[in-house]
């Protein structure tokens, strides 16, 4: 069995444990030399060249992604070749323009935030009428942690996007801003021939727009898990997704769910299930992606809490403050992404499981303390 | 951190997760192409030439080790060249020669079978004399797996290796047969600086003197456990070992815990570690050998077992049993070595947590079964 990741970051990286462990070989394809996922990487090249795909796709037994980023042309060309590709362009597609996601959420019924295309300064002025004069406007491409998404409160503060979308840059949309209590993540796994298994739900919490830390199961989660089960596994089969699939979601004040983002990959909002899951999701990902029966998503404690790693240390390495840290925490689980410390950077992340959720988190929150600038 | 390992078999190969997980890099010198911890190989060379060894481990931070057969000259020639070589060979010198072993236990004071070295015929005859016509005779140097045992009842039984011992062969001792109740093994590993920690005990099961599983932690072990550990912390200081330690048991009918045999690496009655407790040997032994303060053996579940795949599939490759496996055991662990399959050869393994022993056991060799020729 052999499996080839397009991309060379720090989720390729974390796929490697799960393929060394079930015997599965793995191929990243890498966009240089020295990244994250470098001791799998078989090639170097750009994934957006369809003739560098195509030959690291030789051999293969199924090719998947370490992002979403790869050309529909080049994700068609690699299906017209006769190479399997999960997740398929046809569920890519929904993660890559996000005003074709909330087009396809409205036709499936899944609950979303109010939104609209953006294609003039007029449909923005309509929007932002009936929204109160506020909405959020997001490039319906190339966004990500936080870059192409813009609070609103009159056309002029688009001014500048609505130029570019004119001029033939990202097309735009505008979605409400949502008045929310919590943002919430609902993974869910699905392999080919239809088999989909959800972890159980987990409360993120953002700081500058970057995911900081993860809490799972998420607080209170009884109420919501059951509705969420069904939004993850009514998007993935209605996506045709293959693979891992993170829902991201709002808990509205007025105790609603609504759909915020799509990953359609393992996804930082998982990583706790490497240390606090039977089933990690990057050993899902790669089992589902085979085709393979998937593992039972159980938490191996009742308490897990996932901390980012971010910029890291000023010294430029994680192991700098191994000695402290692991002295001072011996049962956290240290994640290394072997990248270089930059303001900003995920570079890695702790884990902590146990009994109770404040006590894991304050222990996860105090291991990741050491490791910042 | 670079931590170099000689060896390219299925220990160095989990190492690779683990190394991974904390952002260290592993190299690895194989036997050849194709072994199983191949994907970390940046070299391929005969372990017991000591310019190849030398020249694997220029730009390291330290040697270690997937076996316990790299001849003392090589080893010494490492230290000698101002390598850190994790265990060192004083320490290797007792796991590679059951005589120095064997005496240095005595000094020790740690518990053991009676035992004299054979160095003739009537070495033996005395020793068989003393012990009610019976004796298990072993040679010093290159058993493994139940070879270099032989129980003998007379001294013909060992003319054989009498005879190769006086040509020049492996040297011989002999052991008093051993009244066992169940057979037991405890881990613990040691830093350079000193740090030692110790895991649960175990239970092992040996079919055809072969591990065939390992029960975590060992049924009523509370009566034992302080005084195996006692025994690990003391083998393990008194040797001077680093890394991890294996030592194997006899818990006798009369209620006596007796070493049985030393393993200076991880070793399979550790490996479910990796799914059982919060830091798996694996991880324990590159953080022992770096000298990097050393993580919780404590467990994720009350109780872990592991069942070895011996032989394999006649397929030939684990994975062609991994539709059937993983459906019907979602919640196993599936870990495959990657190696070609052949009787009596251990291929892989799986590891069942849960509360119960008895029903962790139950799922365990059930999931192991879809693996038997």
């Amino acid at each position: 069995m052999i499996v080839g990741v397009v991309g060379g970051g720090q989720l390729a990286r974390m796929m490697i444990p799960a393929a060394v462990e079930l015997g599965i070989e793995l191929r990243v394809l890498a966009e240089g030399e020295g990244m994250s996922a470098s001791l799998a990487a078989t090639a170097v090249g750009d994934y957006r060249d369809a003739a560098t795909v195509l030959a690291f796709a030789e051999g293969v037994d199924v090719v998947t992604f370490d992002h979403e980023h790869v050309p529909q042309a080049v994700l068609r060309a690699l299906v017209e070749a006769g190479h399997a590709v999960h997740p398929g362009p046809d569920a890519l597609r929904f993660a890559q323009d996000k005003r074709e996601m909330r087009a396809r959420m409205a036709e499936l019924g899944a609950p979303q935030p109010d939104w609209a295309p953006v294609d003039s300064a007029d449909d923005l002025a309509a929007f932002l009428a009936d929204h109160g004069g506020v909405g959020v406007v997001k490039t319906a491409t190339g966004g990500y942690d936080g870059k192409g998404v813009r609070v609103v409160r009159s056309v002029e503060d688009a001014a500048d996007w609505l130029e570019g979308a004119a001029a033939g840059g990202p097309r735009l949309l505008v979605e409400e801003l949502v008045d929310f209590r919590r943002e919430l993540a609902q993974l869910v796994a699905r392999r080919p021939s239809g088999e989909a298994v959800v972890w159980p739900l987990v409360q993120t919490v953002q700081r500058d727009s970057i995911c900081a830390e993860v809490l799972a199961p998420a607080p209170d989660a009884a109420r919501i898990q059951p509705v969420v089960d069904d939004i993850a596994r009514q998007v993935a089969e209605g996506l045709g997704v293959t693979g891992v699939l993170a829902v991201e979601l709002f808990e509205t004040t007025d105790g609603r769910v609504l759909v915020n983002e799509l990953a359609m990959r393992p996804h930082n909002s998982g990583h706790w299930s490497i240390d606090g899951a039977i089933t990690s999701q990057f050993e899902q990902h790669l089992r589902a992606v085979l085709d393979l029966p998937l593992g039972s998503t159980a938490l191996v404690a009742p308490a897990s809490v996932m901390v980012n790693v971010i910029g890291g240390p000023a010294s430029g390495a994680m192991a700098d403050r191994y000695a402290g840290a692991l002295a001072a925490h011996p049962d956290v689980k240290v994640h290394s992404y072997a990248k270089s410390t930059r303001a900003g950077r995920k570079v890695g992340h702790v884990t902590a499981i146990g009994d109770d959720l404040d006590e894991v988190a304050y222990r996860a929150r105090a291991a990741a303390a050491h490791f910042d600038a």
